[in-house]
């Protein structure tokens, strides 16, 4: 099992991407071209915030402190939203499901190296398919009347993951305490290269089921 | 007990008010001098769309549209947020302090002429103490470090009034549906005047207590 402070680091990790996507997801509900699909949004983005709390709380068992357990990925997170704006309602929904999902299998994998109740919390704060699943209607549905948005949000969701995983190599540089869970759970450099190819793997396949695979 | 078209109109008011409370406050999150406050704010946002849910919830039961009923109002609502959007931290607070106090007061009124259940609810989503407390106790403590903020803030408050104010007057004259409940509440326009001074008093109550009567 990981050591405390590996633990600690790796929930202020989940806890400022929560506060972050709480922030995203509000500013997308703006966007919204209708107010019942405004508060659906508003909703999503609420959930983030009581998974916030949890997190929080549970740093706080564990001995740290929220603000400097999210601290040293302040940076790189919000450098990855500011340079991944969505310009409108569709770019924003292709982002919560092509970002948040990717986030989500990775996480889910790191939650078999953590202690049960740790795992079961990782588990517990990861996206509810419920959003997955209003993002796939909404741009499967603005595909079907006009098909050539397709290839525009193709494009997106390829810049989305280029700049997910530019972002992810530098936190992993940068944050020992994280690259250490990752290859004392997997075991060896090759089981998390598998790791990385399983997540390629789920977006590619998430991809396809949208119909931006092209 | 005023018709129900009434009671949806009124409930249609209160929805839109937190669909944009939730986008305001949520905005405002991002102004917390540290991670802590912004996610204290962050929660406050996300209790407003719990509170959307229950009246569009209840608008749907009594045989109304919720965008429908919130339409209506879209306009002199965004206009008021418009015209005074916080440029700091403080303004913000003072807004959701003196703001939507102002506006709980006034349904707190308005709640005692509805039936039981309608009457519950609109009390139930009004502001918990939480929010301003968490907004005295920030407001206090910037005058106390740095009086001069004091003289600022209380403008600012001013001018906040003096815009819900005058949106107000301009819901109340588009709006038969609404002006009836509270005239046939009330009972005639003496205590339509009565209750307008009672929120003004405790207005400037509340001003008093956050040191911002001078």
């Amino acid at each position: 099992m990981p050591q405390k402070e590996s633990v600690i680091a790796l929930l202020g990790l989940l806890a400022y991407g929560e506060l972050v996507a709480f922030d995203r997801i509000a500013t997308d509900a703006k966007l919204a071209p209708d107010l019942q699909k405004r508060a659906t949004v508003a909703a999503m983005a609420s959930a983030e915030i009581r998974n916030y709390q949890r997190l929080s709380e549970r740093i706080k068992e564990l001995g740290g402190h929220p603000d400097e357990a999210m601290r040293p990925f302040v940076q790189a997170m919000d450098d990855f939203h500011d340079s991944t704006r969505p310009h409108n309602w569709l770019e924003g929904l292709v982002k919560v499901y092509v970002g948040d999902s990717v986030a989500d299998d990775f996480f889910r994998e790191i939650a078999q190296f953590l202690e049960p109740r740790d795992k079961a919390l990782v588990l517990e704060v990861l996206h509810t398919p419920e959003n997955g699943k209003f993002a796939v209607q909404e741009i499967t549905a603005a595909i079907d009347a006009e098909p050539s948005v397709a290839g525009r949000l193709a494009l997106w969701a390829r810049r989305l993951v280029g700049e997910a995983l530019g972002q992810a190599q530098r936190v992993a540089a940068e944050h020992d305490l994280l690259t250490t869970i990752v290859l004392e759970g997997t075991g060896d450099l090759a089981k998390v290269s598998e790791l990385m190819k399983r997540l390629m793997h789920n977006h590619s396949e998430r991809m396809t089921v949208i119909g931006l695979n092209n």
